[in-house]
């Protein structure tokens, strides 16, 4: 059984969904899931489909170029096909908190993520421990404003060595710079400590102490160029009260960074995110 | 422009969404929302679909009557199909307490609800100057227990004076009988102050005070013979703690009845939701 | 039997409680609720009590006075102090919005707010007749570029000759100036239509979409000179998808508003609130 | 610096809390938190005491001695004390899965929790690599229906040679004897996978999933005689719809237990929960 996912956006306009589903019959193939949305603001129609193929004679490269002649140009549709059983490859970026890396890890190794992890890559030493007792190739690659340039080369090469699909920044406090976000748009998935947009930057934990919020939360989002300001993809928050220290707001924390990271990178691997101006339309 | 919604369910088979999107797309229809749900463990497929006619020949009869001949003998389907404009007639049945009526009302009077409310019915005469107010008619039916079955006709042949689609039992403390939920099947929402199935049946309140829970639910569900195990439609919790007495608890849960009770009637009027083996799909 | 509430904060020191409590048995008085906060980033300590008095003879007047010679120099101490049975007055201003009116007239109405409203006040008289429906007295006092000054005198009369204690902002569509702020410092509770401190000013469920946030919010505050940054009282949230529009974001926040402002009143109202450095000690 | 910990409940009566606090400023003691709660059902009063003493003469033992003489008898206390730098000791109790275990030794080793924890016990020899990894002592004492008796024997003994003070249940699967509940009375905490009292005893999620909930929990309780039944620590809950398989329920479920368990862990090693009656006081 071949098992396909595809998504698609474009101007919203008529008969898009009975064309795309038509198509997919027509090639002897049975929707199995189809989720869609209409972004009436902007106009623009976006589809998530899953659909089977019984024939052994079915081949993704032949379906992939029937679609593209029968129905991209004439919708002028944006589009992307996966083979379902096919697992994206992320790199995972960490530097000394360890909490989210225990979190990944413990899920990956359990087998709830839809993943592999040919590596964890960290400025630092500190959690190379950690990736060894889950036994991940664990690669030190230190940064200093005068190496910079030269560790991001080494990334990259790693980065293209191992034909990563995405990146994944467990609390890696470094600022990741344009030549990597270039390479892997929409690919890098961050977890900012507030929730976003209030107390953007350095210590949010210590602005959301000062202002006296009641409440804290996580963002998980897509890194682009401007400083945490890019595609939303989960958040989550906690109720705080006067009576928490930053410590404690620090600790609260901590258990939803984990958490909103791990959905975030659950519904990424799931190919269940699309983003268009910014914003992410994420599928159930 | 004729909009009609369709909800759909049969056992899981291929092609059933290509199938009806095609037939959809045959008639000059325009889908402009599909969603669907496969219950794997039972196999049965739910859809709900919205799409547009522009051909002013268009009827919506004919093409029931179309999709009748063609699809539903096919694919064994249960199906539903409604005039998108067609606002659905709700009763609306109350006693003593005021905290949800006076946010249905509210959210009637600022035109947040698709629906009409041609009576408000109660047992007691306490809320008539609140249903004045929004100038809602109100009927005052009395029930005793020597009544009861006369009290029934009465609210019975008024239902049906008035083509009621669905009631409402906004905090009616009555048991209603199995003469109106045969007549109105899934079509009776009830508002239980618990977090079901915890706490069944009385003063649920009480119960949660004295097993010292630390969260506090209501749940909206559809009336079945069996008291409060009816398919759940909409659920919230709040957080307590030792510090809140009883009185506190039904304070608390006030708010969380409104709008537990106020979104399943949403759901309802806008045809989002469909019941199969007392278990409810709801579409976003 | 008499019952205060006492509010107490000065810098932290060794002794504070039980000096206090020493002082309140010695009086003949019995603590039945007592909760401190030491902020220790500032070094301000909180305190809040409630304590009974049996006698005849008590006098809060006389108890005041010993308190303040005997307490109040020794340790600096900035305190309040009210007769627990004397409910606070709040005054009322609305604009066109209705759902916190409803909300917080409701609770009025069935006595779950400690507190007397003695008038509503709106710039507009769209509202009249809902005040009017809850028999609470209406004034109109038209708010224009022209008219402000005028009209914010007619309000300062209007609120001291009914002895308001503090000030309700149910979604009141005007800045409100200097001079009632100076008036009502930290008396004049606003609900902000998001999470704070994540978009302030207008038309936050309009930024909300465009940044595309998973969760929205609502905020209840204190009035200050600054816009929307005022101290926090209460926060609440309700997560939201990319298939809500900007009006279903209204809607939701809308029972975000009415509740969350609903709280702060109740906690207000009940003594419960402290202000510190712009922030809220909030007691249980 | 001498700071210590004190826990009280007794009869609700006058002047406890002022003889209490004059108590310890005659021992030249500053309080430095304090918190209490009247149970007014049941007429009990509870409170949560830390105090410093500066004094190098000062002495645990003799300040207890002379607390015991001077306020036990005269409210008839029931009463707890602990050096507040004295860590507890906890054994923690595990089976197959994995989740919970990670979860409390990532805390652990950050250090983030409040306690020692001399060893891990299991039925089964699956998580002794994570263990190994923490570095901290794995016993595998395995359990059958006929070595059920020995096995418990051998734990008495491991948990009495350590002097552990409380047992963790980290999804150990089986039932807890009486032998263990009457030695370590409310000091056996199990995490159960639902929101208690819904859906007692096994495979709770398989039927919250029969019976379609809307929101799913767990609840951290301490063990007593009746399964499921004790008083409960800290619950939390997420939102399910029907698109959730069994499955998907598991896995959300995972994060809530892990969550919830260090919370009730984290409040029971900080003495702040005290119970009467089959319910919990969790102060602040």
């Amino acid at each position: 059984m071949n098992k396909i996912t595809l998504l698609i956006h474009c101007n919203d306009q008529p008969n898009i969904i009975a064309s795309v589903t038509h198509f997919i019959a027509n090639n002897s193939g049975n929707i199995v899931y189809i989720d869609q949305h209409v972004d009436s603001e902007q106009n623009i129609f976006f589809m998530r489909l899953e659909c089977e193929f019984e024939s052994d004679s079915f081949s993704v490269e032949n379906f992939k170029e029937s679609f593209s002649n029968t129905l991209v140009d004439k919708f002028n549709l944006e589009w992307r096909m996966y083979a379902a059983d096919k697992k994206p490859k992320m790199a995972l970026f960490v530097s000394k908190y360890d909490h989210c890396l225990y979190d990944i890890l413990g899920r990956y190794n359990s087998g709830e993520l839809f993943l592999d992890i040919p590596f964890i890559l960290s400025n630092h030493n500190d959690l190379k421990s950690i990736a060894d007792s889950f036994k991940v190739p664990f690669h030190h690659i230190p940064v200093t404003k005068d190496t910079k340039h030269e560790a991001e080369k080494k990334q990259l090469e790693l980065l293209d060595s191992h034909n990563i699909d995405f990146i994944v920044l467990a609390r890696y406090m470094q600022i990741v710079s344009n030549r990597l976000i270039d390479k892997y748009p929409y690919k890098i998935i961050n977890i900012h400590h507030s929730f976003l947009p209030a107390f953007i930057g350095a210590k949010p934990y210590h602005s959301a102490y000062k202002r006296g919020v009641k409440i804290i939360g996580a963002t998980s989002h897509y890194i682009t160029e401007e400083l945490d300001a890019g595609p939303i993809i989960e958040q989550d928050v906690t109720r705080v009260s006067h009576a928490h220290s930053i410590k404690d707001l620090i600790a609260k924390g901590r258990d939803l960074e984990k958490i909103v990271l791990s959905n975030a990178i659950k519904l990424h691997a799931n190919r269940k995110v699309m983003v268009y101006n910014n914003k992410t339309v994420v599928f159930s």
